[in-house]
This record gives C-alpha cells, structure tokens and sequence, in this order.
C-alpha cells in the first residue's frame, strides 16, 4: 500500500512539473472508460454516419443509394409507428388546459383524455417537475399491477424504480455490485455489450459464460460451473449473473427449466440475479412462452425467498419501440432494505427520470382495454407490428441460412438474428492486414458494398475462431427482401474474392 | 499490492462458505456509494414527504394543513407555469400527423407548427427514436447559435454534449477525470451537494475552498491557493476546478475580475474548469450580469488557448424551469479530440438522452423570436417569472435579516437564499443529544413546526462553526409571505426555547 502511495504521489509531482500539458488525454482519463467497448455505437457505425451524411449532400460515387441501419433494435427509424393512444396522451398531458378544450374532443379520443386526466391529478407539477427519485407513485402503481397480471404474484411498487431506460439501472446496479476488479459479473457470451462496458466502466472483472450455439444458444449447467469456478481460482468473488431472456443478441427464448436451473445455481453458489427482460413481448417461436425470472423465482417457493434478483425492462422493445423516449424500470426482488435505501440514494443524485419516459413506463403497463375507446386501434397496431417481426425473423434467417458457409439459428424471440460465417483461410488473412477482426472486416466490406450495417460477431464475444454478425430484424417487410437480396450477393461476391 | 490481493481473495473465499448470505447488504454494497451524501433529497425530505402522506390520507394531528418544498429548485410544483411555446411543440411533435390536422391550426400558433415541422423533419424517427449519442444534430446547431449570440465568440456543434439534465453530464465528467482515490476535484464550499456525491461515487477526492460569507460570497486566490497547496502536499493530484456561477446555495454572480483570476489561476496551475452556468438566466442584482466561462476564456485570448473547461447548462433553471424533462448540456472547450471520442463513448454506452428533452434544450436557445406569433406571450412569460423571482429573492432576503441573529447575504442569482443562523449553545446541546447536526435540528424542528421543507448547510458543507440552512426563492408570490410569516414565528420561539 506504502509503494502504492508513494507511486501516486510521484504521478502527481510530475503532474506539476509538467505545466501547461493537458489534463485529459487518452492516457490521463480514467482507464475504465478506454477499456469500456460498445461496438453496437462503434467505428462501423460512425463510419455509416459519414455515408449517410455523404448521400445527403448528393454524393453519387458510392454504390448504394441509402444506409440500411441494422445495427441497433431502433424500430421507429425504421418505418414502424408509434402506439398512436400513448402519444396521444403525452400531447394532452404537455400542454396545460388542452383537456379542457373543445377542439382537443375533436382530436382525442376519450380514453386519452381521461388518462392525460389521471396523470395530470395524480403528478404534483406535471411532466415538467422533478418527481420522486424512484419515479411517479402513479406509474410505479401501474407497474406492480401489470407484473401481477402477468406473474400470478404480489408486487409493491416500492420495489419498482423507473429509469430513463433499462441502460442506466443496468448500469446502476452494476454500480451497487462492483468494488474493485475482484468483484466479478457472470454475463453471457455472446451478450449485449452494455454489460461488458459497463462492468469495465465501473473497473469490474467480466466472466463469460458460453452460450451453445450447437443447441439453440442453450445454457447449461456445467458452463455455469466452470465459469464460477475459474473465477474463483483465479481470486474473484462472483457476485452476480446477468441473464439476458429473451437474448440479445442470439435470440433464445429460455425455458422454465433452463430458469429453473439457474436459480437454483445462483442459491447454492450465493449469486445475484440480474434479468434483462426488455424483449419480454418479442416471442416469435411456436411453443414459447416468456416466463418473469420473479414468476419463476415465486413459483418455486419458500426456500427460494433469500434469491436475490434484480430484473429490467424498458418501452424501447416490444412493439412500444419508444426508444428515445428513454423509459424503464427495475425492480428489485428480496434484496435488503439497507440496500433499497442506499440505491434510492444513488437515484436521487440525479433527481429523477424523464418524467414523459415515466409516463410511457405507465401507458406500456396499462394499455387500453377492451372497451375503450382506443382499444381496437391500439390491438391492430400491436398484433400488425408483432405479427410483422415475426415474418422478418423467419424470413431473415431462412436466408441467411441458404448463404454459403452459414448457419444461423432460430430468432425465437427479442429483434436479432446472429448468423455464424464461416471465413476463408485467404479473408482471415486480409482482416488482419486491415488491422481488423475477420468479422468486422466482413461487416466493414458489407457497409462499403451495399449500405447495410450490422455489428460483428466480435462485438459481443464468441466462440474462439468462429464469426458472426448480429442483424436487427427491424427493416420493414417491404425492405426485408432488398436487405436480403444485397445481403446475398455480397456474401457471394466476397466469398468468390476470399474463397 | 501482494497482501491487497491476499485480503481480496480471502475475502471471496470467506463469502464462499458463508453461503446463504445476502449478496447486498449495506457492508458489502460499493462503499462509495455508502459515502456519497446528497442532503437535498435526504432525510429531511423523506420525513416531509411522510407529512404529505398523512395530509393527503386526512391527519388533522399536525400543526400545519401543508408542506411547502423549499428544498430543491422545482418551479413548476409550485405553480409557476411552462412556456406556452415549447409545449405546444412537443405536442405537436409528439402526435404523428397533428401538425397537418385542420384543428390543429385552431389550437396551436402558426409557429410552434412551424418549428415542429422542423423537428419532424430533421429528426430521423422523431422523439421516440434513439438519436445521435451526442445529441441531435438541429438541436446542437440551435445551442451553438445561442452561445455564439451570448458569447460573440464561435461555438461549434461537434463540441455540445446534450444530456438527461445537467446533472448526468457533471456525473460524466467526473467519471472521466478521476481515477482513484488520489486525483481531487476543488469544489466551493458551501457548493451543490451533486459534486461532493458524484466525486464519492466515483471514488475521487473532494478538496473544499471556501466562500467568503463576509465578502458576499467572494472567491479569492489566496484561498484557491491554499486548498491546492494543501491537496498536494497530502499526496493529491487536483485535476479540475467545479465553479458555479451563478452560485448554488450561495447566490452570488461572479465579476469578470474574478472569472479571470480563476482562469489564471487553472492556467498556472493546469487545472481543468468545470463551469456550472444552469443558472445564467438568473440573475437579479442591479449591475450584475453573467458571463461565461467559455466567453471570458476566449476574450483573453491566444495564451489561454489551452486552458480545458467544460461548462453545464439546463432546461430546468432560467424561467423555464422544466426540471422533470431531463434536458441539458455540456459543452466541451479546448478539450483533446482522442478525449471528446473516449467521452462520446462513454455517452453511447446509454445511447441518448430522451429526445424531448433535447427539444427542450433546443427550444430553450431558439425561443420564439420578435415577429412570430408567440412571441408576445413567451416574452411576457419570461419577464413575468424573472420579475416574480427576483421580488421573492429581495422579500425573502430581508426578512431573513430582521430574524434575531440571522445575516443573509443578497441572492444576486440563482434561486436560493443561504441564510447564517447563530444557533444558542442550548440548541447545540439539544442537537447533539438528538445525533443530528445543530442547522439539520434546526431545520426538522422548522418542518415539524410549519411545513416548510428548507436543507441544512451541513449538507452543502460550510466554515466550522457556522450553521446555515439553504431556502428556495420558489413559492409563489402570494405564499411567500406565509413563508416569511411561519419561519419567522418558528424562529422566535426556537430561539426562545433555547436562547
């Protein structure tokens, strides 16, 4: 610790010394956030913002007459519109007096009217306030009342903590759980990268656990096992598992006894559960139901009640697609009340949430019903928009499945397709020329060649020595088939040049 | 290092056997988090927050038939209304096809459908698609074409950060600039707990320099000095400088002098400057005006070029007081490119802050202008508020000086008066042998009696053996009286009790 101190206390007299330097640079910030990567927002995707900017000004020297942006679960810039109902609501609750007003009976139906009604009683200062730092005690209401419905179980709304999007509870419980680099996350690999970045950010360890790409993405046992205890030998303290249900980017919908297992697991071995249950409405395969990992949690009983579980959700998924409205929540299931308060603490620093994201949260929980006045519209759009990705998802993975060298499993839920590529010996050979991983050198030439992006494989870990590449399913099932044919003919093209 | 990593795997070893433990408990929960305090939001204001309740349930047992929150600058619980315009635009925006609705034109000005239009138009996806992470690029040009009229100086959009509130973009500056436990961060004292939080949260040091009460407030080198000297000497790397201006909880408006010296000051001492300017809008004194740090810095020309400064604003404060929006931003002024890239990062990593909020940002810098159909209204509504504010601010001020031995400097902007309360040494007593500091005693008592929900400075820190408590300017005009009225009362009779 002495040596530590003294090597502190050189850095900062040579700091001073070393007037008129910057402060910050890349190699004076805090190391965590080089560390951190999220390729989802990465050079690819920058480097498609270039091109759209250079289509915008006129440029006809590239191949491609638009960008086609696969790369993140973005619905709304993809055609697909907004639950007109809950829009409805917003206007009405933003502009003072408009519930009263003759004109507002000729725009709105009456169910907008009456909830823009509740939320205006019920939110002392309206949407422009700061409200309670957990989120409105209205919309935390509706919250416990929609998991009830959907979980058989009880839930209090002093559980519930709305977020501007699941990002940030993510990120604040991964905050709560890490101390320093012996404190380890189990998350799955491939995964999402929010969870690599932010463990990285908060100067966490990451421990990956495979996901078996020969099974469905299944997870088993065994895998838990070896990763927990590789951890373990090498001084960690496994302090949590982030399960991603349905998963991102590999699309497995778990079954009840997959959930089962894993709660078990995370009993004997004294492990939180982090569930990120954002995809919950995105189920396309026959035969699978979402389960709640707090239904399945309850449902097996009284020994289970000290499992500690933190799950997420959010309006951006679903066929809510309200993605920068920034809505979510967490909710933290049998984890201390010390803790609630000191995590109640951490939200309040930054006041509260963005109060229309938290009505949002509200109108996703507590849509209209049968009945209202809003309810058939608010029905077709969600069974046309729900019944629409599920098209895509066949669609998109029968194709891909019919390139050469891929394979590509079923998109059973969430709004991804993850296809493996098998690369020729001669592409390894030029991504590593271009400085590259083969799979972003694959998606870097697909960007070049038609427009389309989408995240390597490597993005999200995998398997070593195999490639992958995740899609959204999001183009509209007018662009599905140009996506498609594109995608084919470069695939062919490239595999011709590397083969 | 060796016997930290020793102590580390013992204690993973030792959570290994004492199976069926909590994962979080508040021992074992990041300790930073544990540290951080953030009195605005703290016990006084859950006890008040319980007063409501029983109000709210018919308790006719307390002595008041309401609570007034003082605590925290939030206009619009207290009556203040939005501007009209910026409203009517997020309806618009917000409803797809409302802007060509022939009722439309009947409720809403030619104006704010003009500007939806705009944001309809530029906006890829509208307000519920994830946007750029550094922002949408209008609203960025918006707020560079504001600061370039305020400041007379360029402003670049590439260099603007729109955020969830300024509040998330001090937290990631912070993240940014410390490391570990000795890199410090100068703060004001008193100053807005935000800071003291996020540099605990974050693990780095706090170093206080003192306000001069004596001198209204005044910051002067000798004191900067001295804090740094003393910082280093115990081994501190002092990385930056937090400056708020107008200041919070003290309320003074700094002169250009002053803003100078400070920019030498961090020239000569290579520190960065944190510019925490959310209260621009506010000020009253006669013969006061804010300037920018970013204005001051460039007007002093070539040989400051390097000084880093990264300066804050917010929809919340000003006369829009649109606190529950979460709109803000950062602006990042002769900043590293290699560092704007790492931070542009950092802020992907959430993907983007709700877009309403940024079209409040947006409106917030592009507000109707002479000539369009809302102007009247909107410039009659900002005069109406500033004028109202500032009123309170003196009425408030005065009778605070008319309380036996209270002094209150002039709250020359801002929104908060910072009142200095000699406490009897039997109130001190009586304090102590309740556990809680002499000002937080106080001002529970002060709830208990009338309430008025008022911060102690504990939370904001402040010279040993003074005692204050931080009061908005907030209530409504016809309220403050009632204010003055009941603290007054309360005061004389605490003082008698314990004179």
């Amino acid at each position: 610790m002495l040596a530590h101190r003294a090597i502190k206390q050189l850095r900062a007299s040579s700091l001073l010394v070393h007037r008129g330097f910057a402060v910050l640079t890349a190699d004076t910030i805090n190391p965590n956030i080089v560390k951190a990567e999220y390729a989802v927002r990465g050079a690819l995707v920058l480097r498609s913002n270039d091109y759209t900017d250079r289509l915008a000004r006129g440029d006809k020297s590239l191949p491609f007459d638009k960008v086609i942006p696969c790369n993140i679960g973005n619905p709304l810039v993809l055609k697909q519109q907004p639950i007109e109902f809950h829009r409805q609501v917003l206007a009405l609750v933003n502009v003072p007096g408009l519930v009263d007003e003759s004109e507002a009976q000729k725009i709105f139906p009456p169910d907008a009217i009456a909830r823009a009604k509740f939320y205006i009683n019920n939110i002392v200062g309206g949407t422009g306030a700061y409200g309670h730092s957990k989120g409105s005690a209205v919309v935390r209401e509706e919250v416990a009342r929609f998991m009830e419905r959907r979980d058989s179980h009880s839930a209090d709304l002093e559980d519930i903590y709305l977020t501007d999007g699941a990002s940030p509870a993510v990120q604040n419980s991964l905050l709560t759980l890490i101390r320093d680099e012996y404190d380890a996350i189990l998350a799955p690999i491939p995964q999402y990268p929010l969870y690599s970045a932010a463990i990285a950010l908060n100067g966490g360890s990451l421990v990956g656990y495979y996901l078996s790409e020969e099974n469905a993405w299944d997870l088993d046992v065994k895998e838990l096992t070896r990763a927990v205890t590789q951890a373990r030998d090498a001084g960690k303290n496994v302090r949590a598992m982030a399960v991603i249900n349905p998963g991102n980017p590999t699309g497995q919908c778990l079954s009840l006894e997959n959930m089962k297992m894993i709660i078990k697991f995370c009993k004997e071995e004294n492990i939180l559960i982090l569930a990120d249950e954002v995809y919950q409405e995105n189920v396309y395969a026959e035969g699978k139901k979402f389960l709640s990992f707090k239904k399945v949690l309850r449902d097996m009983g009284k020994a289970y009640k000290d499992v500690e579980l933190i799950s997420f959700h959010s309006t951006s998924k679903g066929f809510t697609g309200e993605c920068g409205r920034r809505g979510g929540y967490m909710e933290l299931v049998n984890i201390d009340d010390s803790v609630k308060d000191q995590i109640y603490k951490l939200m309040s620093v930054n006041l509260c949430s963005n109060i229309d994201g938290q009505l949002m949260v509200g109108m996703m929980t507590n849509p209209p019903q049968r009945g209202d006045a809003s309810y058939e519209r608010y029905a077709e759009q969600r069974d046309s928009i729900l019944g629409s990705l599920k098209r895509r998802a066949v669609k998109l993975v029968k194709a891909f499945n019919e390139l050469e060298g891929v394979t590509c499993n079923e998109t059973e839920g969430a709004m991804y397709t993850f296809p493996n590529i098998t690369l020729p010996a001669k592409a390894i050979e030029a991504a590593k020329d271009a400085g590259m991983a083969p799979d972003a050198f694959y998606c870097t030439q697909m960007l070049d060649d038609t427009g389309i992006v989408v995240v390597p494989g490597s993005g999200f870990g995998q398997k070593e020595g195999t490639w992958h590449f995740r899609s959204t399913i999001l183009p509209p099932e007018e662009a599905v088939d140009e996506v498609i044919e594109k995608t084919s003919k470069f695939h062919a093209k490239f595999m011709d040049k590397y083969r």
